[in-house]
């Protein structure tokens, strides 16, 4: 076995070397799902729509601490802009290079060589150790964690702390936690004209026109101060099209895409109530397709996050902050069943580039991050 | 000879056998240039890119009188749209059908069959007779008629007043002369911001944003209030184009095209610097391309619009309207070397349509209307 003197690595390197592209799996949750079972856990495969997904429990006793994530990783693009094969790990000036280093095949090892050793020491502990793995957590992720999250739901099985493996770290190991994430609400807007010639205004109406003045309010509004947990909301156009190219004919209709990203100082229904009420108020016709991607979710100062932060003092000796910025990640769904989630891991800076890596130097404090918190919660 | 008794309606359909699809003359000009050699007429070509044109005059002295029109017409669509083959002229319940019936070959036919009665009547006519014909005035219009008027002018060669055949009339022959044309002057707008990921807009500049104020301003602005020979000068976007699709992508630029119709109550430089001062006002970091496609032209109530208004009502017994609405022609070209420049021709409800067509019994007024008109400004 190579880096015998850290399993950690070992098995991260097993992990990467399988091009496990979103969403292929590439046998990782096989690979993780037998040295969960040489541990004492029972194994569950809930696989929906070309998705592989595992369930892994230990005990049956509340309270259930799950570690979460994915095997999947986006596509390493073209082989030879990277220093070293995508799918071959590599050290090279003590980093470990490859695709899924950071994001997140050391998390899932650093997840199992944690649980070894923490229920090799304490194979009688209080309530459960949970897994959920997915390989759809890069691509649309409709048939990865959120499907998990409702089968678990659906026969009564909840959780009470969860930890992410996302790489949060932002320039050394533990810097920063996740305790929450920004809600994202999307609407497709159509606002409506009347296609003409431009030669003839007054006998067409020019959507453009008539949506500017509600565009520019929209794009003024404050829609909330943020509070203790999340920024002031946000209010962005992604997108925006009419006409054909001819320059000589005034458009029939005006698509707008449009995206917030939300704090719990405002609700989704608010928000769409808002937006409706200026539109409304401007005299246009349209319509909204909306799409809530995620609700915000937050987790307090409880005991999730004193037993991380407390093991990330004592394994590297610095105070993390804890963080609701950045995008959307699969937190938003466990949330549902979860009391409390956070997310922590690794450095994120090569995060979906190439060269992807992660210092190896912080690859066994990760691991003993997490069995640290495991002992703080679980430990008989 | 078909139709010999009405020598117009018969060059109309020798002319429309010919399927002179733009900028294909398909021989109309040398039918056309055969017919005015035999009344005398010296006939010039002035091809170039592509696009035949024809000069033609007869007499040397002013005031030279000219009659402009194109021998191209749009293309027909699928032939099974029509009623009769869009190439072979039939006459159904009194109406020639055909593409070119109005626009406007049997305006050509009329201009051709006025002069020859004219001059047979006046071989001494005060002044000069003209025809400034091309085969480029449906597509885009760079090879014809502004061509011809540049070689002319580069000769020193003036015209005094000019006909354009167009299908000027609404609901029946006479009722509206084209006394002038709006300008149509266009712009390319690019709105540049940063490019960013809507979770971090601190980090981005939206152009759509930054672009909203700026076009509800714009499109709010009360430009001109017209005057006696113009409507108020309009302002249209056409196209607005922002964002690659994603939504989660604040675009790097954004991009707009439009257009101003104005009047002579207005001026292109002074439309162009009244933009300038709105989007620079609003801090705005863009670039316009400007494409001035023409500047207005307006011919007051002078000889040439007395002597046709006049020959209208001599032959239709109506009384004609002016006006100034609708797209551009060939007359803004023409506009630059003669002071009086008038539109008229026949119905123009069916025009560049499947069944294009004509009342037959408005082909051989129509002619009469062109030679009352020679007689006014030329009979010796
Ligand atoms: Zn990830
Ligand atoms: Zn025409």
């Amino acid at each position: 076995m190579p880096h015998a003197d850290s399993p950690t690595l070992a098995l991260a390197c097993e992990l990467m070397a399988r091009p496990s592209v979103t969403p292929d799996d590439a046998g990782c949750l096989e690979l993780l799902a037998g040295r969960l079972r040489a541990a004492g856990f029972g194994c569950e495969r809930i696989d929906t729509g070309g998705v592989s997904n595992l369930w892994a429990r230990r005990g049956k006793a509340q309270p259930v601490l799950c570690f979460a994530g994915h095997t999947d990783v986006v596509p390493p693009g073209p082989a030879a802009a990277w220093k070293t094969p995508p799918f071959e790990p590599t050290i090279i000036d003590g980093m470990l290079h490859g695709r899924g280093a950071a994001d997140m095949k050391t998390s899932l090892a650093a997840f199992v060589t944690a649980i070894e050793r923490f229920v090799a020491a304490h194979p009688d502990h209080d309530g459960s150790i949970a897994l959920l793995l997915t390989s759809d957590e890069e691509g649309i992720a409709t048939h990865g964690t959120v499907k998990v999250v409702e089968a678990l739901a659906a026969r009564g099985e909840r959780l009470d702390y969860c930890i992410v493996g996302e790489p949060t770290s932002v320039h050394a190991l533990g810097d920063m936690i996740k305790n929450g994430r920004r809600g994202s609400l999307s609407g497709t807007l159509r606002v409506k004209g009347r296609q003409g010639h431009v030669a003839y205004p007054q006998l067409a109406r020019n959507p453009i026109h008539a949506f500017a003045p509600a565009l520019a309010e929209l794009a003024a509004i404050e829609w909330d101060q943020g509070n203790e947990f999340f920024p002031p909301t946000t209010w962005q156009v992604s997108n925006i099209h009419a006409g054909t190219g001819a320059n000589n004919v005034i458009p029939g209709v005006c698509e707008v895409m449009f995206n917030f990203r939300f704090g719990s100082a405002s609700s989704a229904d608010g928000l769409k109530a808002r937006t409706h009420e200026v539109l409304d108020r401007h005299g246009l016709d349209y319509e909204i397709d909306w799409h809530l991607s995620g609700k915000p979710f937050i987790t307090g100062r409880g005991k999730l996050v004193a037993a991380l932060s407390g093991a990330i003092a004592d394994t590297l000796g610095i105070e993390t902050e804890l963080s609701t910025t950045g995008g959307t990640s699969d937190g938003r769904f466990i949330a549902d069943i979860c009391a409390e989630v956070v997310e922590f891991g690794p450095v994120n800076a090569t995060i979906h580039q190439v060269d992807e890596r992660i210092a190896v130097s912080a690859i066994e404090p990760l691991s003993q991050v997490y069995e640290r918190t495991l002992r703080a919660l679980l430990a008989a």
